[in-house]
């Protein structure tokens, strides 16, 4: 079979120069371009150190579009504004799109202003949107025009719903009162030329950052949402969000997340029916992996696309923990997953060699 | 005035030596003795690198009783099981005792087998015990004998109730449901010998640990419930322990703590009422800082006795966050602060001078 | 064509580990067995987090020879000591072996006292032994009984011939007075459980160790005075090892060695001829780049089995560095390297999709 | 006494920001302004969390000369270019200047240009600046106007000299063929909002920087050459710089700078008597400590204002390594040792309470 062909848009980011790692060395995509102003002109593989064609150069962000007859997908590792630009040009030059951004993941063009600060441009894609968190919403598809776009979850939103979605899903927990509390390593917060990221500034440092204000907030909420009562991904905009409070911390390790989730048990649920929730749903799924909650460390998943949850609770409380590295299951590795369940190539293609980063 | 003659019991663990690092440079304290097994022998000047008299040497920790006499204050930096024994010994030998262990901070025996996996060998005293927060549960002072038993609050709980305790006390947020979740350095743990803790197994690694199991749940529930209703330090035993769940993490750093606590506001409380009552609660306390949540840091608070704090709210929850150094304000800071309360010294007498860590 | 199967003794240590997940991975290769004291009885997938056989299950080590009827190459990541044992009960059971220890990589069994502690239990053995660094010693060959022996060479002098061999056998620099200043992450001391080990005890630490004492040197000397003069490698035994100074350093992160190599220039030697020298040199070779000195960078390997090398000189001096993953280009992966060169498969086999850790 | 009036200019930087840390917590100094044109405005007391005046507000530095008259000493903490324009005026107005950088550490105009990158703008100045190593070169004294002025020296060359000087001058190692291979942390390089010096860039990271490059370089000639042959400090001028080879490395932690340096001994040195050289020119020197080398530690200086140093040697190379926290001895802290010396008050006033950072 053709390898599909790809562009990364914005590769020189820590999220599309994950992408552009994982695309080289995947056994059935080919990178036909990947755009950084800041890397326009340098060579693809003396930058990135991927097996990838020597011949491939960076090219500036603004000529993306001009080369959408080159490439059957993109992944678009932009700004939610850029994002917002870019997918519908792309869709409509037949190009299927990965959006790595929140611009696609929030139920309502409403809800921009107040969380990414800025007005939705391309509101009417909002419906047609697949949230590519697939292990719990079923795989992405291709619509009757033969495109899909793929709404990729943000990192902090597939760590915690991987986490409580399956205990929401099965009644287990109750579905108001939910508290998140997620520390995440710097990368996160993408490159940075800025003093309070630096390196001594971070060291040995952490914090709660945007309190009661980060935009993964309602994104968390509607995804939980979605799975509350019936256990059916129901039709678009049915299901009423959860209200979840979600606290992020920064803590001085560059890669990984770990959630801790707080949720009221529904009464007589034991840690064995949590944990059995969990297996039960996530039996078919390659990557994420049901362990002792003592077990769930960054460690566990560094380097990986792997997820790694686990759940414990007495009559008042139940409290699941998952892991991930955010910019492989919480960005990359997730969006090229996404990839190869669009394209019906087996879930893990280009994923299952990727080596952890512990020793 | 004569210097107080103290001695140190366990000075070779992290906090007995952090203890004897403070003391050697106290303007009002002299180090009589101090015990170590491990460095037995060995001149502790050289030791810890701290402004002491050359001549003095570690002693074996057997030897400490024989000592009783050339002291007024010991500091067992001991497990809880060792300072159930010691203490009762010193304190017949007329020698105030400031305990940095668990052995006397719960309030019945009772509850020792199921935290502590022992028996309480002297309950006796745990009546008699000052629990040593002085922010919030004021100096300790001595009793007829001439003699008083400080029961110095452990890390965890000295982080969680300087954040929570004042909220608790103005009635501004419920006192059921309750999450605390924690974030410490590896030197909580103690020295350690073990690979688990090696540097290669915990580098970039984070992790939650002994879920609903924490030997410190019970001290942070019952301070926080002696702290509720009336705003007074009741009768002991009086006040019903709260209900809280508390979730420690271990973070790749030495030291520091990063408490992040979740209740539910009483309705209509704002953000602005919780800082009040925060900078009401700690208007006269030399080391407690109310901060922007932000701001509430490790490095603002690492190599020093202070504690930042700081809270937000919204209709559904009141977030409140504080950040002290384990093994200063959460151990060895906070004893001397009780030594210096307790002989009517300046509250910040030998801690003062403390620098931080960060840049 | 059939795997090739294989043993690992030893699957537990830090290279032992690294070589299992690599092999796990590898094309051609199938792991037939894994020892371990540590870990016997668990399951090898479980234990690793790699693509394996799920019914594998680790053995003890005393087991491995039993097993030799099952493999055709053994990887022996064990202490010298057991090396010697090993290695010639592998040979005479017809078991290629691949040695990760210093057993085999001196050229007199005279030298064993001194620098490893005990003398050799198999000398004859040392003349037969091939040293693994194929990018300037060649490949390793089966001898007339069909069996080859690899002595695999350590991580320190791995960084150090590839640096400076180049420059030695072109006559480039002087071959005395060579100065080797090297840093290395905290892995390379193996797993430990000792408290000097521990998080909190390296944090920020920086030491030299073992000064003018390193069990690595007289193996350096002994690589670097092989390719001294004619380039070629001659008979055994021939050349006399360089007298080298080599000062270990420990860092405080988990992986990687930085080797900073010091030799006086040749007269009229320049920058140029240096990079060219070493251009030269690693132009066959797929994981060998030559790069700008001040690109030489821990991160530009960590997670792979790439070293990237780089020279500066001025009148006096000669500066080379380079850079490895010690548990990669400096354990595991050279002795898979050697393993798919000693069976004529591509170089790089089940190497080139291992990803690098920095972001 | 009335307390020493002093300034600081640049207060916001690492150094800056230290030597007003330090002077804030002085027994005898007191801050009169300190200057930065970020923090302009701010309250000192709350950015620097030290024991000072909660009425002293950061002034913009162009305002530091106005302010002359209510200071006896300032501390520049300014780039080199900034300096050569600050000193004169200080000293025109009768206010002595130590000065951070490295305006005054050259024994000529003409070395500004190459190493500096601009010509020198008070080029009359070098010859009366005096070289602040006090435990090598004596203590800073008033001229006969009155004032004073310190090159305080870099933090590379503090670590280096205080390492070798002792050995040069008693003629146990030669004085050509010196190779220095230095390792810091990266507070070395200033506060910086550069992605290079971001926490994911350097997390884990090591590298040579600035290879035959470093600004430090003449510098450590210089200041070696001035040991040489009598072990009197000569008349300026005088001696010939050395050559030294210097590479400075950069660590993946805040604070601290490890030295190891390399040197050929004259015929028939021993260990011991470069050890015995390191006490005797030590013995009066209250923050050098002369240890094994295998205790010369970043973890053992860090926070303070001590160096620790250590010697061994064979027949071909003597190696010394020294520790400092290149922040305080390497800055600030060797900035006030200054004062003080300047001043007739104890070395260490000031410094003698400055807590390790390790624990």
């Amino acid at each position: 079979m053709d390898r599909i062909r790809v562009g990364i848009v914005g590769a020189s980011g820590y999220s599309g120069t994950a992408c552009a790692r994982i695309l080289a060395a995947h056994p059935r995509a080919a990178i036909a371009f990947a755009t950084s102003d800041k890397w326009a002109g340098d060579i693809v593989r003396a930058r990135l150190g991927a097996p990838i064609d020597p011949g491939l150069v960076f090219v500036p962000n603004r000529e993306a579009i001009d080369r959408a007859g080159s490439i059957d997908a993109v992944f678009l590792a932009t700004p939610a504004e850029t994002s917002m630009q870019l997918a519908p040009a792309f869709l409509d030059r037949h190009v299927s799109v990965i959006d790595l951004s929140g611009a696609f993941r929030l139920p309502s063009a409403d809800l921009y202003p107040r969380w990414y600060g800025h007005a939705h441009s391309a509101p009417t894609l909002l419906a047609r949107a697949h949230y590519g968190l697939p292990e719990l919403f079923g795989p992405p598809r291709f619509g009757a025009d033969g495109t899909a776009l793929v709404a990729n979850p943000g990192c902090y939103p597939t760590a915690t719903t991987l986490a409580l979605g399956p205990l929401v899903r099965a009644g287990l927990v109750e579905s108001d009162g939910i508290i998140v509390d997620a520390k995440s390593g710097v990368s996160g917060a993408g490159r940075q030329a800025r003093e309070e990221y630096s390196f001594v500034e971070l060291e040995r440092d952490v914090r709660a950052y945007k309190l009661l204000a980060h935009q993964h907030t309602p994104e968390i909420g509607r995804s939980l949402g979605r799975l509350v009562d019936d256990g059916e991904e129901g039709e678009e905009g049915e299901e009423a969000p959860l209200r979840v409070t979600f606290t992020p911390h920064l803590i001085p390790v560059a890669r990984g997340i770990l959630a801790t989730c707080y949720a009221r048990p529904v009464e007589g649920t034991s840690s064995e029916e949590l944990r059995a929730a969990l297996v039960d749903a996530y039996a078919g799924a390659p990557f994420v992996r049901v362990v002792d909650p003592a077990h769930v460390t960054l460690n566990a998943t560094t380097g990986t696309n792997d997820c790694v949850v686990g759940a414990i609770c007495d009559d008042d409380v139940a409290i699941v923990t998952a892991s991930i590295d955010n910019l492989i299951k919480g960005a990359a590795g997730q969006a090229v997953q996404n990839l190869n369940l669009l394209y019906g190539l087996p879930e893990s293609a280009g994923l299952d060699r990727l080596t952890r980063h512990a020793c």
